[in-house]
C-alpha cells in the first residue's frame, strides 16, 4: 500500500506539508503508522499546478524509483516551489515494477490522479480492463499498477464531464469484471483526482473496509485551536488538506471521511463530504 | 535504434567481447558507426546461461536505464562472469520510456529475446497487437516497447516448438495489422532469441531495408587469418559472435547476414542462413 | 569535458533556453560540437534562484546522474519553473564516479559554482589542494571532482568578499602546486559562479588554449537583428546568457569571450569583459 | 546504521543465504530487528570472490543506491552467482550522500571491507584522519562515509602484513583524534575484511556497546541440530557465515562475537575468537 498527500488553497511552499510536519508524508515514507506497511520506500512522486500559471495549467510531475527519504532533489523542490494544489505519494509497490511510470500522480493533460490501494487479482482482470479504456488512451499506458488503468478508465467514463460520475462507472466495471472472474471485493481505494480547479478525494472499498483518509478541518478552526501552527497564518480558510493518515496528532484537526464517500475542495459550506456509489 | 550482441560457444569471460574489442558493444554505446543514432545511451541489458548451470537454465538478466559506458556494474560483471551463451544490447529509445523493463533482453522461461528496430506507427497498432497476445501472457508484459510485444506473439505463436515458424507468423501478424492501418512497411528487426541451447538471429524489414547485422566466420578460420586475437585460443571451432555491427575491422572475420533471412547457431555444417519469409 | 549555460536577466522559464532553441543545451548533451567530447551523458543539474523569494535567496539545485536528453524531470522543471538567474549543466566525466555530488552546479550558501575543463592530472595534485581549504569547509567536499574542490578553494580565498580576487588566487595555488609536482599547464578552466545577485563568467588555461565560452549581445541588439525570436520580446535589455558553445547559428548574436578574461552579468555599460590574471 | 552478512566455506548460490532464510539480510533491509533503525534502505552492496577464478583473485564488486528489496539486478545475480567467499551490506546513511560510492563493501585490490557503526562527529575528524591516510592512497577515497577512512587507514598501516594490527592502529588513530577534538568513545564499529583467503570479523566500540555481530557454529554441528536446513547438505564443515544479526531463530546455530573481540575464519580449531585490543 502507499501513502499520498492531496494540497489545496492558498499558495503554499511545497516544505510546508511535506517536510514540517511532526508527522509528514516524508516521515510516512519510512514510518507510516496505518498503513499495511509501514516502509513505502518504492518510489514517490509529486505533481503540482503552477502559482504563477506556468506550464498553460498543466500540471508538473516530479516522479523518482527511489525512496522519499532520501532524495535531495524532492527536497530541494519542495523548499522552492509554491503550489494552490499540488499532490504527492509515497510507493509500496505490491509486485509491480519499480519504475517512474509506476510512480503515482498520473497525469492526462489537465488531469492528476493518485490512488492507495489494489485491485485484487489484477493480472487476472488486467486485460478485461485494459480493453474497457477507449483505444485511442490505450497507448498512454505506460506503466503496468492497477491505479493507472483505473485512471484511464475513469478519463474513458467521462471524467472531463463528470467526475464522480466517472469514477463510479470505473469502480462499477472493475467489480463487475471482478466478479465475472470470480474475485470476490475486487477494488480497495483511496484516490485524489483534480483538474487544476477543484479536488475530489474517494474512499471505498468493494468489502467495505477501505483504507484510511482524513481531512483538514478549515483552516480558521484550527488557526483557533492552534494558534502555533506555523503556515496556517497564510493560508484561507477554503484551503484543505486531504491525507492518508494525520500529519500530527492535533485534536480537532483532522477528520475521517466515512467509508464509501468523497469530499470536492473547495467544499461547499456545509458540505464535507457526499455518499459514494458505484455504478454498474 | 539500438545495437545489440550475441555470444554462444565455449564459456567466455563477459569482458572479452563486450570491452575488449577495438569497437566493442560498449565503445558502440558511445560511437555507433552504422546506427541512425550514434549515441545509444538510453540503458543498456545482458542476459547469459550460466556456465556450471545455476538457475536450472533460465538465464540471468542485468538492466540498467543508466548508459552502459560508465557502467561500473557491467564491467564488475563482465570481468566475473562465464557464459557459453549470452546476449547484450545497448538501447537508442526511440521514444518510449526509459526504465528497465523497456530494456533488452527480454526474458519469458528459458527464452531470451532482444530486438534492434521499430513497428512504425506502434502507438496506433499497439492496441491490436497486444489484444493478440495470449490473454495468458498479457499479464507478462511490463513494459511499452514494441519489441516486448513482439516476444510475447512469438511465444504466443509457438517459440517453444518452431522458432522460425512463430517469428515468421508474429512478423505476419505485425504486417497485417499495419496494413490495416494503413501503415505501409510496419516492420524493421534484427531480433537474436535463444533458449539456452541454440541462438537463432533474424534480419528483416517490411520495407527491405533492414538494420545491419553480421556474424563471425568459424574461429578456425580467424584464428588462422589473425593470431594475434587474445581469446580465439580458447574457443571452440562452433562459437559465434552475431553483431549490429563489427566490432572491429579485421579482414575475413565478419560476414553480413543477407535481406530477409536467419542464421541458426550452433549452424549446421554449410549452411550459413536460411530465407525468412512471413506468414501472413 | 562537459557543456554549460548561464542565464541572468528577466524571470525566464527555464525551458525556453534549456530546450527551445535549435541547439540547446540539452541538444548539446547528445550532440556537442565544439566539445572534446560530442556526448555529454554522465549526469548533468540545473541551479537556479526563485523569481519569488523562495528558498530565502538560496538556489535550488536539482541533480541527476542520467543523461539530460531523456531526463522527464528535467523536462516537467524547465517546463513549469521561472527564474532571473540559473546555471544548467551537462557532463562528461574524465574518470571520476557518475554520481550526483559530482554532477554540477556546486552549492554553497548562496553561491553557484560549476565547470567546464579539468585539473591535470589531478589525482596526483588533490591532496595539497584539499590541504589547503579552509579546515572548516572541508566537510563540505562531498564528491571526487576537481571542480568542487576549485569552488572550496574560491570560498577559502575570499568569494565572499572578492569574487575574481577569490578566483585568481584560487588558479594561482593550482598552478603553483601543479608545478610542484612536475606538472606544467595544469589547469584548464570555463567557470561560471554566482551569488544571486551578480554572474560572474571566467575562460583560463594555463597552455592558453581554454574551452570554449561565448556570451549574448545585448537583448535590444538581437531583438533588432531577430525579430522572429520567441522569448526575446518579454526580456529586459540586461538580459545575458554565457555559453560553452553558441544555442544556434545566428550572426550577431554570440560573441567569443577572450582567453584569458573574465566578465560580470549585469555588464557595466561599455564594459563587456576585463582580463584575467592568476594571482600566484 | 547498517545490516551486513560474510560468507566463507564451500561455493554457494548467493540466493542460498541473501533471499532464502525466514530472516534474510534482504528482509533485514525492511525489517531489521537489532539495529538503531528497522530499515536499511539508502543502498546495498555484494562483494564476490569467483569460484572459477575469474578476475585474476580480485573480487567482483556490486552496488546500488537503491534498496536491496525491491532490486531486481540483485535478486537475478543471487540465482546465478556461486562464490566460496562473499559480502553483502545493506545500507541505512547517518547522513552522507546516497551514491555508490558510499555503499560498502570497499575494495582495494584483493581486499574487501565494510562496516556497520559510525565514528561520532565525523565531520569534526574527517580532516585530520584523511590526512593519516597513505598519501599515494589518498586519491583512492571516492567517497565521503566515515567506513571508507577507516579501510584506506587500515590498508596505510600494513593491512597486507598484519590484519588485526593494521585494523588496532586504525582504531587507536580513531581514538586519538577523537580525543584531541573533545570527542569521547568516537568509535563504533562491526568490521568485515578478507583478501579471498580469509575472512576476518571485528567488533569494538570505544565505549563498550558495540552493534550485535553473531557467527555461525560448525556446520556439521547446524546438519546434526537441524538436518532440515536445505543448503547445509552441500557445504565443508569449516562453512561459517557471520551476520549483524542472526538469519533466523534456530537454537545453536548463532553465536554472539562477545565485545572487543574478533574472529578468523577459516577459524583454527578451538579458537571461535580472539581478543581485540587497539594500538594508540
Amino acid at each position: 500500500m502507499c501513502r499520498w498527500l492531496a494540497y489545496s488553497g492558498s499558495p503554499l511552499l511545497l516544505d510546508a506539508v511535506l517536510y514540517r510536519p511532526e508527522h509528514s508524508l516524508i516521515n510516512q515514507s519510512l514510518y507510516a503508522r496505518m498503513g499495511v506497511e509501514s516502509t513505502n520506500g518504492d518510489g514517490f512522486g509529486v505533481g503540482w499546478y503552477s502559482a504563477d500559471g506556468s506550464g498553460d495549467g498543466t500540471p508538473a510531475v516530479f516522479k523518482d524509483t527511489a525512496p522519499a527519504w532520501n532524495n535531495r532533489n524532492l527536497r530541494e523542490l519542495a523548499g522552492h516551489v509554491r503550489s494552490p494544489l499540488f499532490f504527492a505519494h509515497v510507493r509500496a509497490s505490491t509486485g509491480s515494477a519499480i519504475q517512474q511510470t509506476n510512480c503515482h500522480p498520473f497525469r492526462h493533460g489537465r488531469w492528476l490522479w493518485m490512488h492507495n490501494g489494489a485491485i485484487a487479482d489484477f493480472h487476472r482482470l488486467q486485460r478485461d480492463l485494459c480493453m474497457a479504456v477507449d483505444p485511442a488512451l490505450f497507448p498512454c499506458i505506460e506503466g503496468s499498477t492497477d491505479s493507472e488503468v483505473m485512471f484511464y478508465l475513469a478519463v474513458t467514463y467521462g471524467l472531463d464531464q463528470d467526475v464522480p460520475g466517472a469514477v463510479a462507472r470505473m469502480v462499477g466495471l472493475v467489480e463487475r469484471v471482478g466478479k465475472e472472474h470470480g474475485v470476490s471485493d475486487p477494488l480497495q481505494m483511496t484516490v485524489a483526482v483534480s483538474d487544476g480547479e477543484r479536488l475530489w478525494a474517494f474512499r471505498y472499498a468493494s468489502e467495505g473496509k477501505s483504507r484510511s483518509l482524513f481531512y483538514s478541518s478549515a483552516a480558521e478552526t484550527v488557526r483557533h485551536l492552534h494558534p502555533e501552527l506555523p503556515f496556517l497564518g497564510e493560508v484561507s480558510d477554503a484551503t484543505r488538506l486531504v491525507v492518508s493518515e494525520p500529519l500530527g496528532d492535533l485534536p480537532g484537526v483532522w477528520n475521517e471521511l466515512p467509508e464509501a464517500s468523497y469530499a470536492v475542495i473547495p467544499a461547499t459550506p456545509g458540505v464535507d463530504y457526499l455518499p459514494f456509489v458505484p455504478e454498474p
